[in-house]
């Protein structure tokens, strides 16, 4: 391979993207035979099934000192029986620390040629990981294939291409001419982008190769060697990529542990010995904000998290109240409320939502909103592929407790047979009507399908409650609907101060839970959910660090 | 004045010059009246007079609780008499809010336009400046004007630069237009970017200008709001500063307290409590390792630090060992060691220095050494000024301790006259002669005139140590002396990864000590010497976030 050649087109659209923000994708997002081949869902499925029951063999780090792996299908509730190889974190340590010279010392160029082509290797996977996905995380196919497969690599590549900048944003050398009267002082320059060192990616249960693959190629492209510490429970999809990451590393005679995979297991979880190494400079992290803040505190380390938040939803006025109730009730069944973005708090003023056909009342909207709810958990061929199934035990039993908290049970949960998977932990959403002095229920995330719809004096105080929440428990998104100018302006500017999103009346085939690579901001990094953000400059500038030589010009 | 017409061709110049890093100075550093003025010098000098024993009552701030002030010239060793408003903490953070919408609100263009006429204004008082720092610092006069003035100011213009480009580094609004098969989706994006809230700016007592404005500026041109919180002992130069950001708002309308000056006294110091406020999420410090330590920890802070280091000088082999020795010599003389960028540990082998002529012995280059400080200090029209005056009591006592350190004192320390001021402070440089082996004795900073002369086993040990002083006790600068491409690149890979920039074989008019807005960045950030450097994209970018808010398009 002619390194930076075959890629180059494509990473030079990807960073005009990152500038432009307009609609860019370089990995289509559709599971469709004409793009991906006649052969290749077949082909992926069958892969994933010959790997149950059997040891994962495919990465290049060497001698184990045991193997093991627990991870269980949502779908079946069974294990998979897969085991990965298990290293002690001193020889992870070591063997990051003996990559690291050959790897920084890579050119940029080679670097993104490389990082490239093993996306492009895991593009032949998709249909694979897409399987792995789902028997991990529960995911129904259409979200398994496109968040772990081409969405994942768009953000990547978006890490990588903003890697790619920021690493050329300072000139390698530059002749320093500075007058003095009778002479002039000329220095020769020279900048150096010194990458911090090791880098550990702590993977989540949900999303196991979007929300890290960021974090890896971020931290790769930038010359730091990485350790991949999935989630004991969704290892499969994320050891994909690590393995076409390994094969391409060492078709460029490079050390293939420049990016390794540290399996653990639930009973010996290594994350906090990882963390904790004085070798390990960078840490990103996705899930829940106890540890997140306890990572954030550790001091010397450069951290990146994204925690849990309390989205809302603020509800003022309408165009067409059964759409936006439409689009609403998707975003809570949407992988049973199982992402960082599901909206949670619905904030609805007591007097009602303006339309142009009147106002709509508290109950009228209630009823319409678990309207679409139903009509779409109750459809056979669409509600068991759009909830899919639910990842952890725990957050059935969340759904559980909620219909026993105080405030009005609207609709509660049950769950929904799924034709293809018989054992499949399902929950349908359940909905609660609270009361806006009711803030101790709603001040928290309820993980899952749980929706809050609370009745508030008017919209001043929606807007209020929902600022307040992202600013003291973080938001990742929110939902706005108002046909008024200054509300809308009002609300723009509070969810701002509060350093979250906002999707503004959405209605049809897009929903707030969606952030698109080289345009959404994935997290701002400006309230409590969490500090980074997919994919600002900030994301990569800290991965690395600028240091400056000079010396004078000889004559 | 229209804003943004008058000042955009610098703001121009100044980004391309922060992207070139050739050398750009925008303010002229030379105090030449043909530039400044005639009369500017005695003018400004008269002014500073006339200042003495008086109320500072130049800001616009209003209800001081009292008034206070405790400058003591270290040229006199007599108080400076001056008194300043003083204001609560509470005052100060309402004040502080009050001001922030009607900032944020206020355009890019116009903020920056607003700012560079301070620096404007500042400029018509760098005499003013100049002899105000000489008698709170004890800089000499050529370092007071240029590092408290142009140096500072053109520090500010490039902070102001580097904010203008990322605050417009995503577009304001683009068309996000995706194709669905037999349709698009279609949505109108727009992207903010959100100040933090209110900043506070900790000064030094060494450099209450230059280590002050770049944080000043970073925090208003991203649109905070900004509290500057001087050292007790070094508050006029700055204080003029803010005066003049005072004026320029109150002329365009806006509250002067956006920009607020917080003075305390050394027995009720209020850096504590601003700085642990709520309502402060950004906070600039220089000063030392145990109090920005205490900041950088502080939760829900973005924390901006320079604090203290050892810097190293490597000397393997040499062109011309007495330019090398002068060069040297003058760095240590320069503000008696008083700046953070002053060598410390000189690391020289036992077997000695390569030259063209052969090996010089560490004893010979030692009294080299010697030789050019005692010339220097003891020439009466280079001395006094090139030293300065000891801003501190506590470091002059540190030089004499150091001579009672393990070691061999090569050069002890004296008082010498300064022709223009009897009791000036004063304190040449103590050179000490040490083993490599005895670490604990110059592993920690000892600031102040003291150089220590330590006899290695070869280069590569040298190295080692400067790598490991860097590395474990911060570094922000370094000196090397080399005559060999490969020992050059050993330095230069070694000193890098310790996050620390060389200035190779320099001799003649430039010291490893300057560092040039533009070009240099000062501090890297990547050891313990400082979290923040001046200025890279990070310094401005984590002072505001991006929001990105969303709408389907209207047909």
């Amino acid at each position: 391979m002619s390194l930076f050649q075959k890629h180059q087109p494509v990473l030079t659209k990807a960073i005009e993207a990152l500038h432009a923000r307009t609609f860019y994708a370089a990995f289509p997002e559709q599971p469709s035979p004409s793009v991906y081949g006649e052969t290749a869902d077949a082909d992926g499925q069958a892969k994933f099934k010959n790997q149950l029951g059997n040891k994962f063999a495919e990465l290049k780090q060497t001698n184990p000192v045991g193997w093991g792996g627990q991870e269980e299908s949502p779908y079946t509730q069974e294990p998979l029986g897969i085991s990965y190889p298990l290293f002690s974190v001193n020889s992870l340590i070591e063997n990051s620390m003996k990559a690291f010279t050959p790897w920084r010392k890579t050119s940029v160029e080679s670097r993104a040629e490389i990082l490239i082509e093993s996306l492009d290797r895991a593009r032949k996977r998709f249909f694979e990981i897409a399987y792995a996905t789902m028997h991990t995380t529960g995911q129904g196919y259409m979200m398994a294939f496109q968040a772990s497969g081409p969405h994942a690599a768009d953000r990547a590549l978006e890490a990588i291409a903003a890697g790619f900048e920021e690493l050329n944003r300072v000139p390698s050398h530059a002749i320093w001419d500075k007058p003095m009267g009778k002479f002039n002082i000329q220095l020769n320059k020279e900048w150096r982008p010194v990458p911090k060192g090791i880098s550990v990616v702590i993977g989540c249960s949900t999303f196991p190769t979007w929300n890290s693959v960021t974090g890896i190629y971020g931290s790769l492209m930038t010359g730091n060697t990485v350790i991949v510490k999935p989630h004991p429970g969704a290892v499969l999809p994320i050891a994909i990529f690590v393995a076409e990451i390994q094969n391409v590393l060492a078709e460029n005679n490079l050390d293939p542990n420049v990016c390794q995979l540290a399996v653990d297991t639930f009973d010996k979880m290594i994350t906090k010995e990882l963390a904790e190494h004085p070798d390990v400079k960078l840490i990103d992290f996705t899930g829940n904000s106890a540890f997140g803040s306890y990572l954030e505190a550790l001091p010397g380390k450069t951290v990146f998290t994204e925690k849990t938040g309390v989205n809302s939803v603020i509800i003022d006025s309408v165009d067409d109240v059964d759409k936006a109730a439409a689009n609403l009730a998707f975003s809570v069944n949407l992988y049973s409320g199982q992402m960082c973005t599901a909206p949670q708090n619905f904030y609805i003023p007591e007097t009602g939502i303006d339309s142009p056909n009147g106002k709509i009342s508290f109950d009228d909207f209630a009823q319409k909103f678990i309207g679409q709810i139903n009509g779409l958990v109750e459809n056979p061929k669409a509600g068991p592929f759009v909830l899919g199934a639910v990842q952890n035990k725990k957050t059935s039993e969340r759904v559980t407790e909620a219909e026993k908290m105080p405030g009005k049970v609207l609709l509660k949960s049950h769950a929904i047979e799924n034709p293809q998977f018989k054992s499949a932990r399902t929950a349908t959403p359940v909905v609660i009507e609270l009361d806006a002095s009711e803030k101790e229920i709603y001040s928290k995330e309820l993980f899952g399908p749980i929706a809050l719809l609370i009745k508030t004096k008017n919209t001043d105080q929606s807007i209020a409650l929902a600022q307040e929440m992202a600013l003291n428990h973080g938001a990742i998104s929110c939902g706005a609907y108002t046909t008024k100018a200054d509300v809308h302006e009002k609300i723009a500017d509070a969810m701002a101060m509060a350093a979250t999103p906002v999707s503004f009346n959405l209605t049809g085939g897009i929903y707030m839970n969606q952030n698109a690579a080289f345009s959404d901001f994935h997290v701002t990094g400006g309230n409590p959910a969490g500090n980074a953000s997919f994919t600002n400059p900030e994301y990569v500038t800290k991965r690395f660090t600028w240091v400056g030589h000079r010396e004078p010009v000889k004559n």
